[in-house]
This record gives C-alpha cells, structure tokens and sequence, in this order.
C-alpha cells in the first residue's frame, strides 16, 4: 500500500504469540480449568497467546462545546491459526457514544462496570494461563456462564462519568424479547431477561479503591447478583493489589478473593498474584491459584513475557503451566 | 495506534444506535413487517439503528487519460450485538471496477439500478422503523423475496455512464449454473437464473426524475419484471419526491406509490413520507404506512433523529413504532 | 472518511474480477479439477477471479539494534459475491514475528516453506484458472488434501534468515493435541501430528535455485514426505523455469514437472506454462496441463489479464477454459 488516504477511522490492536505448556490434560477438566482462560485441553507444546488478540476500528469526532461522537469496534480473534474467537464481528466491543459535559452515554455491546474493575485488580488483565481475576478463579466463575451471562452484553445503555477523582460507570442491558433463549447477552435462566450494573471508583495519587455490583432478572425465584471491592497503592517499590467478589446464586454464595502486586524493575515487570475461590456448594469446591510472570518491554509497543502458573482445586491434581511469547500493539 | 503507514485504502462507514420500540409483537406477523426493514418481532424497547451500519474499505487509482483503478468493499453489522448482518463478509457491497472516458465498468456483488432509484425516492433510504421505500410497503415486495431474488445481485457485470445530466446504469447478473438454488443472487424459481436491470434519470438544477426496469428469468413461465418510475423537485423550501412501482409476476401485478417530502429546518432535516401498496391477489391485500421524522445535524459526520412511524394491512391491527438515536458517518 | 488518524497498521491487498469460462461442466470431475484451482463447476460464463482477492493488516515497529516487530493478518474472500473464502478470518496468513540480527522467527499461520517454492515457479503463482504449480497438477496435489495435510499450517513456528544470495526458511507445526481430528493444520492421517519443512534457495543475478522438503508425521506407518527442485534463469529476453516435486507416500510416490516462462513485452508481461502429473496409483492416473497468459500492465498496481488453458488427464476428455479480468492492489 502506499499514498493513504484520509480517513477518520483509527486501526488499532493486540496481536500476542508464544508458546504454552501445562503438564496435564487427562482426569479433572476442573482442574484444568482452575488454570485459566487460555483453553487448553491437551498437555502438549502448544503455539497460543497469553493476550487476547484484537483488531479494533475506532473513530472520535469532536462536535464543539464538550461534546464528541465516538464508536469503537473490536474483533477478537487467535492469531495462530487465524480464526475469529466468536460467532459476532465485533464481539469484544461495539460501542457507538456520545460524549457531553456530564459524562458519556454509549450504546452497543460492552463488559458490565464489574468487569472492568476485575480487570483492573489481575496484573494478567483476565487474559492468558497465568491470570488470577479470571471466571475460574473469581466468584465470577459461577455468576458467569456461557449459556446465561456474560462479561459483555449486548443491547445495551452505559453511562460513565468521571470527576475529582471518583468515575461512576453503569450499564443497563434490554431483553428485547419475551421468548426464552441462551443468546449472548442474555440474562436469565430459561431466557432474554433485563440485566444492570454499577460501578464507583475513586484515584488519588498512588490510591485506587473501586466497588462494582451487577444484577441479573430471573425467570424464577430471586435475582442473581454479584459484589465486587477491590483497592491498590502504588508504593513505586510495589504495587500491592486486593480485592473480594461475593455472588448471591440464590442456593449458593461463592466468593472469592485475589491478592497480587506488580513490581517494576527498570522499564519491565514482575506481577505476583494468589486467587483463592470458594464455590459454598454441597461439595465445598475450594480452588487455588498461583501465578507468577516476567514481563521484559522491547518498546513502548512490545514485550516479550514468560509466566508460571499452578492450580488446584481442593482433593484433586495440581496442573502447572508455562508460557513464554511476544507481545506486540498497535 | 501511531505513526500511520501509508496506504491507498480509505476506510470508511455508518454507526447507528438507538432505542426502537414498537406497540405490537404478537398476532398478524404482516402487520409488524409492515413497519419495515428493522426485523423487530417483539414490542420491548430495543437498543437498534435506523441506519444500517457498515465498514467498507475502498480504493481508487488514476490511471491517466480518464481512467481510473476502484474497489469498495463494504461489510454490514448490527453495532447493538457486534454480530455480522448476512453470511457474506462484504454483503453489501463488493465491486472492482475499471472507470473510462466511456463510462464505468464493474464487476462483483452491488445494488440492481431500480434499487438505487428506490433509494433516492425515500427520505430515510429505505433504512429503518420508518422507511417508505422498502421492500415491505412497495411493489418491490412481491418482487423481491430473499430465497428467489435480492435487491443486490453477486456474479454481476455493472455499467454506468453520467453526462449533460442523464445518468445510465445497467447491470447484468450471470447465472453460473445449471443446478437448481436459491442461494444469494440466484434470480429464478426452481435455481440460478440470469437477471438484468437498466436504470435512466435526468437531473437539471432542483429537478430530478428517473425510470428504472429489473428482469429475472425463470424455469418456468413468462420472466418477471419490476418498472419503477420516481422524481423529485427541490423548492429551496419543501422538496417532494413522488414515485410509483409496478411488478409484473405473471399471475399478479402489484403496484405500489409513495408520497414524500424533506423540509430544510435551518441545518436540520423533517422527512416525511406515506407509502401504499396493494398486492393484487386473491384476498386483496392493501398496506399503508405513514412515517414523520426529525434529523438534528450535529456536524458533517454525526446527527441525532428521532422517528414515528404507523402501518396498517387492511383488515388486521395498526403497528405504531418509534425510535430516537444517534447516527455517526465516518 | 476524511483527517486520518494516526496508525501503525498499513492496510493492503488484492482485488481480482473477470469473466471466466471453460468448454466441460459435465462427465469427470477429475478432468475439470485438472483445469487449476477456480472451483468451476459448470460451463457458463462466470463472473470470477484469477487472483485470490485478499484484505491485510501489517505492521512493523523498529526496535533498534536489528531487531523489529512485526505481524501480518490476511483475510481471503471473493469478490464476485462479497463472500469469505475459508472458515478462519485470516486464513491466508496470521503471522506474528520478531526480525533479529539472526534471522526472523515467527509463529502462527503462514505457508509451509516447499509452498513458497511452489508459487515462485508457476507464473500464474499457483491462481486462477491458468495456473501450472497447483495441487492438482503437481505431485504436491496427492501430498496435500483438504482433511489432512494443507498448504498452510497452524500452530507453526517459522524461522528464515538471507544472507550471501542464500535464503534458508523452517517451519515447524505443534500437533497440540492426542485426539483425531481433520482441521486446518492437522497433519497426519487419523489426528493432529507433528509436521515440518525446510527450505533453502541460492539467488545470484540472473540465477535462482531452490530446493525444499516437507514432511509429516502419521499414526501409522511411515512418515509422508514431499520433495522439490525448481530452477529459473532469467536471460531478459525470456525467463525459463523448471521444476520437479516428489511425493513419498509410502505406497505411491507421485511426481510432478513443470516447465514455464514468462517474456516480457515493454513493460507487459506474456505467460507459458507445461505440466506433468504421474500419480504413480493402480490405474496409472497421468495429467497433463498447458496454459499461455499475456498481462496487460495498467500501472504499477492495476493490470487487465487474459489466459487460456488446456488439461487433460489421461483417457478422460480435454477441459478448455479461458478467463479475462482486471487485477488491481493496493
């Protein structure tokens, strides 16, 4: 290509490749899973990724007065064999937003307010072998399920609002349908149900302390919901980060807490991070979690990254996992 | 994303977003469908769009001497879920043409000439709750059916030639099998069959009129036919636009008219439009539908609208739907 | 669009449209495949492509000392209809590399390295209509099947390295898993296997020859491999080029010759092309293919193109087929 042509439209993306190894992939899929979101089912070198893979398409368009139209579009998709990672385009996000003087109102698909506190609290970012804040680990992993709920919704109003410190974030997601289905972004048992979120945030100089709830419209008995408080404090030296989720299933009430902490050394990164998960189910599911990563930045847009992760789950086998790649954004 | 490399591809496209609802979702599926191209089947409030959004991708290269290299490629997707709008990638539009000092010659998937005429004709673009000008309320209904034929032909050959005020274009879809189908861009009964189409209009100062004609072959029986026949003229004030639809299917003729208007509101935009149709067949199936609507420009590349739209089949229920939403060009 | 944002992704690609038509659709399959990789079924006039149309997303960041990141995404569809040409979205190519002092590693989705020799030697560069280098006519067309070994590997790591006119490029691909199964990348006869290739080719002036070697495990029985040789010297006036490919297939060893050249007119281009295929199977299935090509170069990017071509397999009837189109990049 050459002589580009003008365009408002910004090409932007994660691209991430390397190698993954866990020295299990027989008996307890439980356990294997207790390892995180990078899908493994074999005990095999595998070629994978430890970041989710994105090319995005976003736009901002500054109308005067405070106010900007914004869209954004993420396609998901795993570079080592080229595939799209979901059945939707843009399933990572969607978003089309207009941006005012008393905070944004966006539509489209996106993560619930919850979800970008959990984020924010794994030095993993939920992404990769090694990550800690993730579905298995948190008690997110029982109030998030592929057939019912998921991190995003679709069909979906967000506001979110930030000043002197504090950034309010919500989200409410339509049913848009009386009939029952398992579609993404729907919220309930037997079918499409109204789901809302909120989060509150406030930062001030190294402190950051963040609570997030998320609710759920059932077919029958009482809503679904989930709790989420997490807090860190950059001390230059280390950042330690906490936090706790709570869901409130109704028959049960899983919680889980994780805590981690990134350390610099020079320009790159050592992250540290312990999940312990307790599923308060008939058979008193417990799972832990323990990850430890190096990450070595070649650029301002690329790392290179190696991490080692062990799980268990209580009364079944410790899986351990390995991973070493390239990170590259752009 | 930094540092652009330079291309010769323009990216381009539509995000829309907003809130529809409509006043019915059970009983007469022809009185919803007659309410537009919006696909809604259930009367809660909707997160959707009045346009359809899209990303294209295009490209033009002067060849010196009057011609010139093109290509657009244009994919459409529903923002409010992420999820791609038809089995094709580049569903709306995939054309690579070659421009002449004669005219220009194209090849691939595009839009027959009566559809662009069709188009031109509605205030909202045949997009939408409140569109007068789509398949449902037109002539253009019976015609075209998705599993026999689509306002958009693939295996196509297109040419288009403007001067002194007259635009032709002309296109010609191929049938490429001998094997029955109904896949996209077959144009027949029992499988792939050819289908032509010429466009005529003539455009001087604020007047505008044009004449259009679509053929399709069959297995069977005679060829149908669709003759459009549309104009429009600007008063600076009030510019009304009148057109009429005719099919000729064999055993029935529909018809259909429409009656539109745009009215200037400083930068802004009123539309408004009725529309009717009668299906010529054996229980004598008339539709009306009548739509009013308020277009808040922005900017260049972005508007608010808002919309009431009211259509009736004879003999069953009135469907009353509304919508209010944010429309960003980039 | 217009006022492009800043990015470091460099959009590129290829868009090829014309009409194609071959005198058989009828009788053996065998003798139409003969003809190349169209996928023409029928004998009408198709509106189709002699170059595989791609969409792509690159990048480099230079980060000093030799060393650059790097990715590469490549999206295959047809433009005659606006459809993806395979499941995976970027199947063509999914690369993410690391360019050293030492060579490039790499790792993902990209050709086995006997492939690069394949295209380099066919003037048609194995596309279209015309083409001499395919599977279908080389010994490659009984080493390669859709279900278990493609061109293309997943899940591979790829090293290349030039220096001194030498050109070595490795690939390995990670079988990732113990259980059957026929996807892309899958390598062996009853699942997933281990598989790999080395290429190594010398270029000085005028001169080019190559060598490279493919092979992959199975789950029973020997190991398959492939084998080819290919030469070319470029003496202005014409460009001749040889090569010959072996298959090892444990009970057949198929092989393959080519001989083809190109001559270039001004800065135009004309295109010849033989082919032998000798399956080396019980009923001693020979092939043969001859194809002549002139390229009408347009510009630097734009070209329109016309070839005609004639296959035969032994014993079955000759299949004629003759294309005309315009190819464009950008």
């Amino acid at each position: 290509g050459s002589a580009m042509a003008q365009s408002s439209v910004t090409l932007y993306g994660v691209v991430d490749l390397g190698l993954v190894k866990q020295n299990r992939a027989d008996a307890s899929p439980a356990g294997i899973t207790a390892l995180g979101a990078v899908g493994l089912t074999n005990k095999e070198l595998n070629v994978a990724q430890a970041t989710k893979s994105r090319l995005g398409f976003r736009g901002v368009e500054d109308l005067g007065g405070g106010y900007k139209a914004k869209f954004k579009l993420e396609h998901r998709f795993t570079p080592d064999n080229g595939a799209q990672s979901a059945t939707a385009d843009f399933w990572d996000m969607s978003v089309v937003a207009l941006e005012t003087p008393v905070g944004e109102i966006g539509a489209g698909r996106d993560y619930m307010p919850a979800f970008y506190l959990q984020f924010k609290q794994d030095p993993w970012l939920n992404q990769g072998i090694a990550e800690v804040g993730g579905t298995t680990t948190y008690a997110f992993a029982t109030y998030i399920t592929p057939t019912t709920r998921s991190a995003r919704v679709n069909n979906a109003l967000f506001y979110s609002m930030a000043a002197s410190g504090f950034t309010v974030q919500a989200a409410a997601s339509m049913k848009e349908s009386g009939t029952p289905g398992t579609t993404p972004g729907a919220t309930g048992d037997a079918g499409a149900k109204n789901r809302f979120g909120l989060g509150v945030s406030y930062e001030a100089g190294p402190l950051f302390v963040g609570l997030a709830y998320d609710q759920s419209e059932r077919t029958v008995g009482a809503d679904h919901n989930l709790t989420m408080l997490g807090a860190s404090y950059d001390f230059g030296m280390v950042k330690p980060r906490v936090s706790y989720a709570r869901a409130d299933l109704g028959a049960t009430t899983p919680t889980s807490y994780i805590v981690a902490a990134t350390v610099p050394v020079d320009t790159n990164i050592v992250k540290l991070g312990y999940a312990h998960f307790d599923a308060d189910n008939a058979t008193s599911t417990k799972a832990n979690k323990f990850s430890i990563g190096y990450e070595h930045v070649l650029s301002k847009r690329t790392a290179v990254y190696t991490d080692v992760t062990s799980g268990k789950i209580k009364g079944s086998q410790t899986v351990t996992g390995f991973d070493v790649g390239v990170r590259h954004t752009f």
